[in-house]
């Protein structure tokens, strides 16, 4: 920017930079949210957790709505994130969830054939997911800043439906990819068409831009995400275009795969903190990016906090189009104090 | 490669075409090799440890050069891994360790306080790894092909010893890294040093090259390992350099790391499967690359296999100094006849 330049009269506020930037639009400064900023660390996330299960969270939109907006005014951010598990669609399919403390989502019996796979119901929005579209109705009537919905991605649903639960290597998974492809396939398009409808119910009910996590795809070569996951990605977000909300794109692990990821589709594309994001967003051309803070920073002092953040806005170069998040997921002994000054550095740091 | 063409007079055989890729010379066929391929999916390594641990394996020369040598003719590779582990110097710096089935390396107690670090022994190559230099010298005496020796690079013996065991996040080591730079930089010289002395017997008693295994290192950010890991990497490399051998570095998780990694040194870089081997490779002018075939892949059927096999050697592309490796080690359940039908496969695709 140059000093003394008139600002332009389409200047954003706090309310809009966040889906401006998502457009590669004029922004007064980068936009900044956090995966996981609901919940986990904040002191009032686990005085609601002391009364109420994750699960139950989730099956009740005041409790829901009340979680997704603890964040907003504390930490300054300039998004709000749907609090939800990926997994929580699942029991709307005809899927037995459990969320165990320290282990996650548990899915008991998981899938293992064909039959199990056949056996998956359509997902009805209304059934499990009702209180989280509720949840968003009265978040969108309280909330200052954009709200994003999000769903998990075909291949990452599929790794916790087939495994059980959380699983380093997906070895399962790989193997019904490789041994039985057609299971597979069908597999990934009935979660496709789940998550198309999960998201169109949460466009209907007010979120403003949506995000697809794709957490375990970065376990995969090149040779297998092109052929197995990139087409049913690729119509994933040709059914989501039509809903006229920015789309995010994010996995982790993906140094290798960013390229074929934003051929898959993404407005944003959403980057892990295991590469350098202008590295990244070279290969990237004509999209937006958001990232890539390393999570683990944030357990270590502020100099090393503010010298990482200031590495992150250096690589995006004040290019139009950053939204500034972590490389993945808030850690839970992560300082709210620390996010919260985080957030007015890259604001001060990035101002026009 | 022109049909026809006359073959060159200095034609590689397979007693030295992985030395001659390593150096990017011209060979025969592309040389192939496997890392682990010692151990884990043999039944004749699983006999010998029906009547031996792996510890007590690495400290017998007879059988430990017998392990070394047992894939060599029944996989028809072009090279040999000295059988050993990762960890195996540590005891000869004053560090107690254990492996456990299932586990793996266990150090109790982990080094924690800077105390701890500073009372690590200068590595006693006699001591602690004596019987590994006697088995070189009897696989040496034994082998048709080139002996690899190797040990792991200082970042990841330093999450052995830190975490205490294998850790998906290393979070303690990071801690260390950003609460104590100095106590980390001192164990990260310390490992250096010990890394050095171990690989200088190694290639004194025969080893004909040496890979570096940094396999921890992909959880790093670029910031992070360009301060902390890549000054000590480069030092050592330099160090390595007098001892003439050919040197491969290798890492998993490294998409967005390969330039700082490959500027750190290494003749040979060792790429893991989560990246296509051309756009790696993109990133290494002026290196032999080594990889990196999915080792999931040689769980499904062969035809799987066989194509993904094909399309890593279609991103070498023909170019000189390719190494046909998995992207990590050879998995427990693999079977030793698709091995050996991969290296057929390798050999008669890229003869020239």
């Amino acid at each position: 920017m140059t000093v003394g330049a008139p600002l332009p009269i389409t200047i954003a506020t706090r309310a809009d930079r966040f889906l401006r930037a998502c457009r590669r639009e004029a922004v007064d400064m980068t936009p900044v949210w956090f995966m996981r900023q609901a919940g986990r660390s904040l002191p009032e996330y686990r005085a609601v957790r002391a009364r109420a299960s994750l699960l139950e969270i989730t099956r009740d939109a005041t409790l829901c709505a009340e979680v997704t907006l603890q964040p907003v005014d504390r930490l300054g951010v300039d998004a709000a994130i749907l609090f939800a598990d990926i997994t929580s669609p699942l029991p709307g399919m005809g899927v037995p969830l459990e969320i165990r403390d320290g282990v996650g989502p548990v899915i008991d019996p998981p899938l293992r054939t064909s039959a199990d796979i056949a056996a998956l119901r359509p997902l009805d929005t209304s059934e499990a997911v009702g209180p989280l579209l509720d949840a968003i109705r009265l978040v969108r009537a309280a909330c200052p800043v954009p709200l994003i919905g999000f769903a998990g991605a075909p291949f990452t649903l599929a790794s916790y439906l087939v495994e059980g639960r959380s699983s380093r290597d997906a070895a399962r998974l790989l193997g019904l990819m490789r041994e039985e492809p057609a299971a597979f396939r069908q597999l990934m398009d009935r979660l496709a068409d789940a998550t198309v409808a999960y998201l169109t119910a949460q466009v209907a009910a007010g979120v403003q831009a949506v995000q697809l996590f794709d957490s375990w795809v970065g376990i995969l070569s090149p040779f297998d995400y092109e052929r197995m996951v990139l087409p049913v990605m690729r119509g994933l977000f040709e059914r989501l275009a039509p809903l006229g909300v920015p789309t995010i794109h994010f996995g982790t692990g993906t140094g290798g795969l960013l390229p074929l990821m934003a051929s898959a589709g993404g407005d944003v594309m959403g980057v892990d903190w295991r590469i350098a994001l202008g590295s990244a967003w070279t290969q990237l051309p004509g999209r937006a990016v958001q990232g890539n803070l390393d999570p683990s920073v944030l357990l270590g002092p502020w100099p090393r906090i503010e010298e990482q953040a200031r590495w992150v806005l250096a690589q995006a170069g004040g290019r139009g189009g950053h939204v500034f998040n972590l490389g993945h997921g808030v850690l839970p002994a992560t300082s709210p104090d620390d996010l919260r000054r985080l957030v007015e550095l890259v604001h001060e740091a990035s101002a026009r």
